[in-house]
């Protein structure tokens, strides 16, 4: 990652841990899953907060490649860790209400046991005789660390990017013993491209004359050419190419004066001459191998199948994050991850954050109160509270009281009456979780929504609700045949382009479906066309005139019912309302009735 | 790029051109742009076809970073060139039709005067004193050798990538001797991500310690490791993460068997390993720094100001093609090429090809059928052509002799009529061109026409019609107050999202607008909704049943005139028709028409 807001280069030489850490070591022979082996292993911890009675708020925080375990600062004089914006008294992990715990990671090089600790039978650094890790080798330590500190089930493992990968190992390997899984800016196993930069990387390290095969702890300079090498090349897919350009593109011959080997005719490449110098002083070469080699044989399947197959295990509930302009750790990958949690039936939130600053959006403060608000309010949620009831009381339009008082939404309770108690309900289209919320009130458990709006998918974990953001006009591909008992599309059909594979969809995934839709054939909106020459004013549904609203498709009660008649669609109840005087039709819907609510089949 | 199919390694070491190169050498000293001199240089070029007898046919190809001369075969037994797909007899670029002249890049490795070259006082290779160079320089050479082959104008510049600085140099700074320019995958400078990586490519060679601060080329082996680190990272960036998938996903770690000193343990990673071995065969170190960092250096402007200002000299047509999967030279950047010349009212026709091929995709075969039919149109509308008046005869749905006599086309006869004699106009969703054609047809002289259809801005540059590939819901930013006479939308409207954008926009650009438009209130459609209960079914404008149709807003003549009362638009005139029956509709039009044209200005 970026952030090189702080250094301790001795501990690179010397595997020493941080000014904060806490060391335990856990005797050997440790068999590593490639075969390797360690006579011992120490790994170097820093916690924050404290463990409650009943032991059930750890957080375990799961650092990415050139981490550490300094997430955060422990006093104001303290040096900034390097996810100090999100880890700390009141912020979205809170360490007032959390007990956090982040380990360096075995094969690091910050005091935890990797290529630059000194092996206690040779007395000499591992170097090129630190066995292949992998990301498993690396959670089975972290979770010895847990066992030793009389943690039996942490509330929560969080972890982006590699972090990430660890967080994935966690919750699948040790399903009981996770009732939380963050995964951020992560992927089921590299991209091919994300895979390249790193063999190159490795390329220029290992090709290095300085680096001796590995054995270059007792020669100066080291490597330290080839790992700058691998860092600016690192660096630059860390960062998107709207950040480059806003960093880099108003000045670009202007460079800054550093003192480096590496050319400097241009700003942005002073800027990675100086991040790859700097790196070379705080990083051990032997690491930053291991650690990226552990990265890239990660790897939870190629096929959904796969993927499916490796993560059907987990029992916890998930939040997953992406954000839109990284293209090292691309959104669709971890739409990957969301999808074969969802083809396994389990308790996901998703949303990808609308960022322009790339892989280390995660990192940064600009999408913080989006990434920090999900993360705290998944976190609230775990431990079986029922969500934040006053979630729209600060953030939404209305008041959720009055959303569910008001006879506006008694389409709300009518759809509710027509689904079956205790029905598995996925909402398309949920919104701030009105109708999820009503639901859940009435005792329905397995509740999920679809929504394409960021600020109502944070409402919605913030509620406690379950909410994969997604666009249903790509469909619903990667739900299985009848995962619902029913699928709603609330006021939403006339929003999309593409009604057939939305509706056929609907009813692949639900046993039943439930739709409602304003009805152009309302006698009011014939009036206006027919009297009056005007295009109806469809009030319903994000109504407004011709040239505003967000209405695209326009129908009547007799076209749907045609529709359904053609597409081999069984109406089971049909209820029509005039929402206006809140009240149900049932003489001539088609010209009564202004909203249509229908029960459907395949 | 990535074409790595032909082969003559001893050249990298002896400069020696090509076998089928002809050279000429220019004697000097040539003072150069950064203030460098040469004594004297030499251009390896070939050629392909026979310059006609007004030489009004020749076509001069600039090729990219690691091409040469050889850019087609000559004979069926020859090599194949690096554009061998797009060069030949009957081919896009046709060597029956066209004489085709490709010469190696001063700065390069393949006969032209290069690091690599012997210079005639010391009687050793230039290498580390070969001077910095810039795209201009190495157009003035090209320029030289044109002049020498007694061609006063080309009639086209073609190149890719580095070749594309080549064109839109070659365009703006010899004005008077070129009739058509075809920037291909380009830029009007690299973007701070793709100068990183270049950076990054520079400082592996410049640091391999058999770089020798360039004198190597008596030490074997020089810094072919460098240098194929180098071309490892550009190969990356050459290809889209899609097409590395579909390449290197499904069998990730099987790696090809080659013998290598590179990391070979995942497939990416020996096919990199192969890459970067081969390239050090057969390209000079040297002048791939030369040549990446006259890329870098080329530098037509930051601001859109300044990139109007560097295009403003120019004179030809303009075909500009970008790829929509190139990340290396991403679109955009095409585009504000394109915008820089919308703003400086310059004739040019813009395609943004669907390809996953990434910037390697002008290379290759997959969108040939595409990208190839836009030059080869292109390049047979230059000379002052009227295009392939049979486009749609092969290519569209319909034959163009129907659409101009058929009475459903009365629309266009209308509207042309509507529009003054001789008036400059832009079609907003122009489709095929039809109407362009047609007022083409009435002596019209500046046309333009906006489509986001692939295949109608193919259709439209085939006729010889300037079309720019755009989403109109993104408005029109790039074009200038009043730059059009008029400015027309024809059957659009109902089509786009944001009303109020495009016809705000279309009131800006054009001095007046023409508009025409489905009418809901047409009183076969009120019956529909009034006594049957039913959405009207407009026909027009992709019409069908309300969820499949094409039209997402849907209003009346009655409707329409509100909207321009209320946003202070002037109707100038109105024109209603009965398209059903080929009339004009004078008695209540908004009941008795079913499209509407109507002229309007702010």
């Amino acid at each position: 990652m970026a952030n090189d807001e702080f250094d301790s280069s001795d501990s690179v030489r010397t595997g020493r841990p941080l000014a904060h850490a806490r060391t335990l070591t856990f005797p050997g022979p440790w068999t590593l899953e490639c075969g390797g082996r360690l006579p011992e292993v120490t790994v170097a911890f820093e916690t924050y907060g404290a463990l409650n009675a009943d032991r059930s708020n750890a957080v375990l925080i799961c650092h990415a490649l050139s981490g550490d375990s300094h997430v955060a600062r422990h006093h104001d004089q303290d040096d900034p860790g390097w996810w100090d914006i999100a880890v700390g008294p009141g912020k979205a992990i809170d360490t007032d209400r959390y007990f956090v715990i982040c380990p360096n990671v075995l094969g690091g090089c910050r005091g935890s046991t990797g290529p630059n600790s000194i092996h206690p039978e040779t007395g000499q650094p591992y170097g090129p005789a630190f066995p292949l890790i992998t990301i498993g080798d690396i959670v089975n330590v972290q979770q010895r660390l847990i066992a030793a500190l009389g943690i039996d089930r942490l509330l929560a493992v969080i972890g982006g990017s590699l972090g990430g990968h660890m967080a994935l190992t966690w919750a699948t390997r040790f399903p009981d013993q996770v009732a939380g899984t963050v995964a951020i800016a992560t992927s089921p196993r590299l991209t091919s491209q994300a895979l390249a930069f790193d063999v190159v990387g490795r390329n220029a390290i290992m090709q290095d004359t300085g680096y001796q095969s590995g054995r270059y702890y007792d020669q100066e300079p080291g490597p330290r050419v080839g790992l700058a090498i691998a860092r600016m090349l690192g660096h630059i897919t860390y960062l998107s190419r709207e950040a480059m350009m806003e960093k880099f593109d108003s000045d670009r011959l202007r460079p800054r004066d550093v003192a480096t080997q590496f050319e400097t005719k241009f700003s942005v490449g002073s800027y990675l001459a100086y991040q790859g110098d700097r790196f070379g002083e705080r990083f051990d070469a032997n690491s930053y191998i291991t650690l990226s080699m552990a990265m890239d044989l990660f790897d939870m399947g190629a096929t959904k199948d796969q993927l499916v197959s490796s993560i059907r295990s987990a029992r916890s509930r998930w939040l997953v994050i992406s954000y839109t302009s990284d293209w090292l750790f691309p959104p669709f990958q971890s739409q990957e991850i969301v999808d074969a949690l969802l083809g396994t039936n389990q308790s996901v939130s998703y949303c990808n954050v609308v960022s322009s600053c790339g892989h280390d959006a995660f990192l940064l403060p600009n999408e913080l109160e989006t990434y920090g608000g999900l993360i705290s309010g998944f976190l609230a949620n775990l431990n079986g509270t029922t969500g934040d009831s006053n979630v729209l009381g600060s953030h939404g339009p209305h008041n959720p009281t009055s959303i569910f008082h008001n006879p506006q939404r008694l389409d709300y309770h009518t759809m509710a009456d027509l689904i079956p108690e205790g029905a598995s309900v996925l909402d398309l289209g949920c919104g701030n979780g009105g109708l999820l919320a009503l639901l859940r009130s009435r005792g329905h458990r397995r509740l999920m929504g679809i929504e394409l709006d960021e600020a109502a998918v944070v409402n919605c974990v913030r509620r406690g609700l379950d909410v994969v953001q997604a666009d249903l006009n790509h469909g619903l591909a990667n739900y299985a045949d009848g995962q619902f008992d029913v699928v709603v599309l609330s006021q939403t059909l006339q929003t999309v382009i593409d009604v057939r594979t939305v509706i056929r969809e609907m009813l692949r995934v639900g046993r039943r479906g439930v739709v409602s839709f304003p009805n152009l054939g309302y006698f009011k909106l014939r009036e206006q066309l027919a009297q009056h020459g005007r295009a109806p004013l469809v009030a319903l549904g994000g109504g407004s005139r011709w040239y505003e609203t967000h209405n695209v498709r326009f129908l009547t009660i007799a076209d749907f019912e045609e529709f359904c008649r053609d597409h081999a669609i069984t109406i089971h109840e049909q209820v029509a309302l005039d929402t206006e005087n809140g009240r149900r039709i049932t003489d001539d819907p088609n010209l009564n009735a202004d909203l249509a609510i229908v029960m459907l089949s395949r």
